[in-house]
């Protein structure tokens, strides 16, 4: 027996990266930063957590100062979120509807097509091309709520600043949603945009550069009347969706912005040197902007390189879906994490580098 | 110019209690605990921000069965949220629809009807008696999804156990959520009925008896069915949406489960204290089972009254609604706390204990 109602009858939730107990793994499936935190985000966090006892500012004013003030941006041009998945929830809900349908690429960050139908708004899918890349003319005049991640998940690839303006340039009536979830590992920042047009709303995270994932913390950037649209949301489900200790952890991470771009730097150069190493024993890769890979082997199925792959102690993230099976998207990791993961690989493909 | 759906136009979101920084007051208004967090949550809290980088565990498996071990049930019988708020915002959205109205008292839980209204579900309102109870007959066979906070909030009145055993029964068909955010301060709770019944569901929090309001942690107790329902929800919009710190401080909090006691001990102490002392000065006093008293003067309004305290530095909640609008909920602090209000009331009301 079921009490759930009809209307989530044939609803598919969003799967989460595997996250198994059964033995210690090398985690490259989820996308997290191989680097603990700021120790100073640490140091805050327990100062913070002293007066748990009270609630956090539902508008989380200090932390939207301390965002502001790192991008440039009025604080009543921000949100803040549960994870940036909060905010494009948000979004979803607030943006589309029966007449706006949202819009986005088929290979693309699985919660999308889950925010649409549990907001029971249509949605259209617009290919990417062979090479996974995005043609930005074909969103054009959309006629609904576009999204897109860039650099684009699970492939990495990202689209430049100026082809997306044109994008939003093109779309004045409809908001134009940026997931900027992986920016910080080499792709152009859209925010400087949102002072020159009002439809475009550019969602960050503390999850990936910054190593908070754990902390749960996301944010939006947009023009105010968009953030207002978006708080009459947040406001009507959960004010107090950020909580204590995890603000102030944030406002600590983005104090410490040198121990991040360190992080980052250090993760870029892991990339290219994995790249090098995955193309010798085989595999073709996308031209990744983000802290993961996007591989297919020459020879070995995508499936079939996973599960090898878990046997030996590593888990990547392998989405079993048309145009991509073969693929495998492998999260970059620390050096050592990295080596593990080829030496894997030399055992599963019979090759040597 | 506004983009957001016109679903959402007359969108009236949840007002929480006020926070304001103009200067130093008696916090009073939001029904936090006067009492700082366990120690032992803290600890677990600061020892768990050291794996931040990583994504907290879905699935929640060590909080829950905490939870499981504490109140004697399955732990596939519990979902944790982000508050209790979380977890009422999924039942709304759930099991309530255009053929299953949500069903609440006119007085109760101000959210009720913004979840009812952001999940563009109908509701029903049974109005409380003229001396605020519940009159359970009212709610058999209520045809639509009932929920209930035991105590209510703003009165602080409760319903017996079996009274409410008598209202599940009397619902075979739909599900009955009881509200329990401050059932540790003197109410039965229903969570020995949830082997029993499996329509069902029993929301708690550690925002108040636990002295966790910021950290934002709530959960559900109902049959495995009911939660696997709640959770195609939760998966659909955010499946972390409990970070790791809380996660850690709850599993603390549960562990300290003495504290916890006591100080529901010293409210319960303070609260018949100051109940004396408002009705020495006059006040109407509901009988309160909650950490607040619901307070209404016999010669001054309720606005006045709630004015008057602000200016003296001491924040109640008022709410400027029809039937309450001559009352305060007044939040029962500490005993130092409750010494400076009944202070400032001397003064407003001109009277002396």
């Amino acid at each position: 027996m079921s009490f759930i109602s009809e209307k989530f009858r044939r609803l598919t939730p969003y799967t989460p990266g595997e996250q198994p107990k059964d033995r210690k793994y090398i985690k490259l499936n989820t996308n997290e930063s191989p680097y603990p935190p700021s120790e100073h985000a640490l140091t805050y966090a327990a100062e913070a957590a002293k007066e748990l006892m009270l609630y956090s500012d539902p508008q989380c004013t200090k932390l939207r100062e301390a965002l502001a003030d790192r991008y440039g941006v009025d604080k009543d041009c921000i949100i803040c979120g549960n994870g940036s998945d909060d905010i494009l929830n948000f979004a979803f809900s607030a943006f589309c509807d029966d007449k706006t349908p949202a819009v986005f690429a088929d290979i693309t960050y699985g919660f999308y097509p889950v925010f649409s139908e549990y907001n029971r708004t249509p949605y259209r899918i617009i290919p990417l091309k062979d090479d996974f890349t995005v043609c930005p003319k074909e969103y054009y005049n959309a006629d609904g709520t576009v999204f897109i991640a860039n650099p684009n998940a699970p492939t990495g690839i990202a689209l430049k600043r100026c082809e997306i303006e044109e994008i939003i340039k093109n779309n004045p009536d409809n908001v134009v949603v940026i997931d900027e979830a992986y920016v910080d590992f080499g792709a152009e920042s859209c925010v400087p945009l949102v002072k020159k047009y009002k439809n475009l709303l550019v969602t960050m995270t503390f999850s990936k550069s910054r190593s908070l994932a754990g902390a749960r913390l996301g944010f939006g950037i947009a023009d105010k009347s968009i953030i207002n649209d978006l708080n009459t949301v947040r406001y009507s489900i959960n004010p107090y969706n950020v909580n204590l200790m995890t603000s102030a952890a944030g406002i600590g991470a983005l104090e410490d912005q040198k121990y991040t771009d360190e992080n980052c730097k250090k993760i870029i150069k892991t990339r290219r040197k994995t790249s090098d190493s995955l193309k010798k024993l085989g595999f073709f890769i996308t031209d990744s902007c983000a802290n993961f890979l996007f591989a297919k082997h020459e020879s070995f199925g995508g499936e079939y390189i996973y599960e090898q792959l878990r046997e030996r102690g590593v888990l990547v993230r392998h989405f079993n879906a048309p145009r991509i099976a073969d693929f495998n998207r492998i999260t970059v990791g620390s050096e050592e994490q990295m080596a593990a993961l080829i030496k894997a690989l030399e055992d599963i493909t019979g090759r040597k580098i």
